[in-house]
């Protein structure tokens, strides 16, 4: 259960915490991998209760947490197969040469976890970016024990799920303090987190002012600890003239349809447009401004996201040369988000750094260019993002290349003809990219590989086989994918697998 | 060539490596990769003007040197090979399923240089963590272009190694910024280049002062960039009973040896010896008296380094409770450095924080432990660790699990029964360690993997083949190992080798 517990009695949940880790990192990768479908498991036979409670919350309707909760399910079972199938943390065996001169050792590299991971929660993700989330699953797959910061916004939901996780931790017999939610006063609570000495990484989702927050803290420890914090992007859209031209209608129907997702409330909204100002662009206009005025204004997360998207939409249209497109129903409660886009030229754009900045929420910013070299310099404007996407038809794009270029520069994930909401959990997703996107563009936080930020290499030079951790046996008695003497191989130390006779 | 340049004019040197960067990555993996043999070739072709001009400037003896120039060219081939080879940047790909709900794009993730990646080279390996060291390789490895801050212990030798990478990047056409070696004004130059907005990440090799100086610029950048900064320690050597009752003059022999190698100017030089207070021991501290006693005092590095030593170990040796038990010469140059060994109980050890700092040079600590517990609580006290090693007959490793397990915590590379000076290049080597051996536990700076430091992942969502990058071409033209809908294969994307019929 989440406790709320003031900082002065936190320091016992942190050594609970430490000693948890120091019993969970004997186990190997393949026992690792069944505790996590068993979370997966309880989090699965949670009932309606959940549902209710996060609906209750959150305001997110229920078929989109029905999903939110499958997806959650999915990534748990998802980061444990890939931890034993998809070298996610590879194994490296060079085996020794004793009588090169000098005499090569036997090498051998796995990965242990950091240690005592604190995980602080999104709110736009009460379940997949939450107390059960991507970063507890991926601290928890590295081999660490997770300290939860439960989000303000969703404290019986988290509750549920932390129930969930601890259920799992009971049945399979894991130490205790494997994980532990816990709500505490606000920032300071976290910063005493994030500060303390047995806490070895911190995972975030939310606000860059938070994000930045927590890395400074973190970088400036006496031992200086790996923040990775996903602080969102307005997910530039980049339309070319060929597309403008073949689909005008139905690019903006998908646009207003991704704009306006979840009331804009997704880390991959593409807040800013950049368009071709030509003949065409008013029928791609006004098929924008028809579908977006379709759109009621729907609750918001909470209050303070519903405060913060009219007070920084109301700074960026007061910007100079910023034109209101369409703002649906301004009446609406001040609860709610109300899908609003606005033009502005890409002259003025590229004159005011503050146009670039995210409106979080149903808001868009078409840009509207003259020459591709305009769509150039807006490219290069751009700060670091989640996702770049180029709307183009294939015949057009090898006209585009600097553009293209350019937004390889920016960007984690660069989308042809899609837009960027709905974020894929598999292998090949990268969910991150250069500041202020996330804090450290060299790592994920979906899909397996986010297992990486909360793992390091540990090498074991001339130990006898019985003493080696499983993963790096002779006869490879985990059957994983290893790369012996430069040669990946699913086999045992001279390749063949366990129990076969050569 | 090393040029001299005022802080006022290094932004166009800057500004080159950007642009250079800009057309490198271009280039594929193979492409690099071949560039990287071009490289390995002008360092193989360099003369005796290279051994004389080290040997001049570091005063390090003519075989070191001849073989240091071998491993740096070996660095050179090995990581290119790596890259091609061994699924160093793991590529991946989720191919599309259409007919889901929702449909599934295809996403498929390859890695692409970080940017201006600015190199600190060391000054006691002047070949292979210098100017063309293992920091620049594994920068080029991954697609960047690298800017050398050249050493102020060995300009000559920087400028010589300096001009065969940049042969190598005329004759192969490279694009003329991509390796600029420079000397600026000390730490103030080296200070401006991390603070550059163009420069993403910073290879360093030297003290915790000047490493962690660097990582705090790094962090408190409005665009924070990651510091690998490898930082040394005293890599500890834990002595079991058994063996030292197995083999006490053997060990100390070969303690000797690794303690005063080089002068003991590496930073896996093995500063503390932890020992069992017996009736062996004396056996042990005699022959290693004896063995110390023989190694003459020889010249260090450069000046400052001999007087860091001499007053770091005159600090230790005034600590509570140290006592010398051999100390060559003490008549010796202030140039040189003595072999000094001391000794002090676990007591007084656990007692004072300070003597578990490091002394860079050949001085080494040994610590007496009364039992078990004494050795578990040292391995706990200590910082982290490039290196741990274990000196244990293999019958008496079960018993000692507790201390095994701690090191564990505390090192990125363990070792038994060896010493851990000689760091082999290889896929299996960690060299990193937790907090202070390097500023991030997740990195190695020797062997391929030091390439994963420079890059970051990029997916591409939904584009046609003939778009992507050749890594991720439906064929797999480079003939890589990439995981494919979660499966490794060298084939294409339907797990085919290219040009085979099915």
């Amino acid at each position: 259960m989440s406790e709320n517990i003031p900082i002065q009695e936190i320091d016992p949940y942190i050594l609970r915490a430490q000693e948890a880790f120091l019993g969970f990192k004997k186990l190997n990768i393949k026992e690792r991998a069944a505790f996590m479908h068993a979370v997966a498991d309880e989090i699965e036979a949670l009932g309606t209760e959940l549902i209710a409670a996060a609906q209750s919350e959150t305001s997110l309707p229920e078929a989109r947490l029905v999903g939110e909760k499958a997806r959650t399910v999915n990534q748990w079972r998802a980061y444990a197969d890939a931890l034993v199938n998809s070298n996610v943390l590879p194994v490296q065996i060079d085996t020794a040469i004793p009588d090169r001169t000098p005499p090569k050792p036997d090498i051998r590299k796995t990965y242990t976890g950091l240690g005592v991971v604190v995980v602080f929660g999104a709110s736009n993700f009460p379940f997949a970016f939450s107390t059960a989330g991507g970063d507890t699953a991926s601290a928890i797959a590295a081999g660490c024990s997770v300290i939860f910061k439960s989000h303000s916004g969703h404290p019986t939901t988290s509750a549920i799920m932390a129930g969930a996780i601890e259920r799992a931790v009971e049945k399979a017999g894991m130490p205790r303090g494997l994980f532990v939610a816990i709500a505490t006063d606000g920032a300071t609570g976290g910063q005493y987190l994030v500060k303390h000495p047995l806490v070895k990484a911190v995972g975030f989702t939310g606000s860059l002012y938070g994000g930045r927050t927590l890395f400074d803290l973190a970088s400036q420890r006496p031992e200086p600890i790996p923040v990775f914090a996903e602080m969102g992007s307005v997910n530039p859209v980049f339309l070319l003239p060929g597309r403008l031209a073949a689909a005008a209608e139905e690019v903006a129907t998908q646009y207003a349809g991704s704009l306006t997702l979840g009331v804009g409330q997704f880390c991959t909204n593409p807040g800013i447009l950049v368009a071709p100002k030509n003949a065409e662009l008013p029928r791609f206009l006004n098929t924008l401004k028809t579908q977006i005025g379709q759109v009621a204004p729907a609750q918001m997360l909470h209050q303070g996201i519903a405060a913060s998207y009219h007070k920084n939409k109301a700074d960026l249209l007061g910007q100079a040369g910023v034109d209101v497109l369409v703002a649906v129903d301004e009446d609406n409660p001040e609860t709610h988000g109300n899908a609003t886009v606005a033009t502005v030229s890409a002259q003025a754009f590229l004159a005011n750094p503050k146009l670039g900045d995210e409106v979080f929420g149903p808001f868009g910013l078409v840009v509207t260019y003259e020459n591709q070299a305009e769509a150039v310099a807006i490219a290069n404007q751009l700060e670091g993002q989640l996702t770049a996407t180029v709307l183009g038809d294939p015949a057009e794009l090898d006209q585009h290349t600097a553009l293209i270029e350019a937004l390889t520069e920016k960007c984690g994930r660069l989308l042809l003809n899609g837009f960027p909401t709905g974020v894929e959990v598999c292998g090949a997703m990268q969910h991150g990219g250069p500041y202020p996107a996330s804090t450290d563009s060299r790592f994920t936080s979906v899909g397996p590989d986010a297992i990486k930020r909360f793992a390091r290499p540990i090498s074991y030079q001339n130990w006898p086989d019985g003493t080696l951790p499983d993963e790096l046996k002779n006869g490879n008695p985990l059957g994983i994918w290893r790369t012996v003497n430069g040669e990946l191989t699913r086999g045992s130390k001279d390749g063949r697998m366990e129990g076969e006779v050569g």
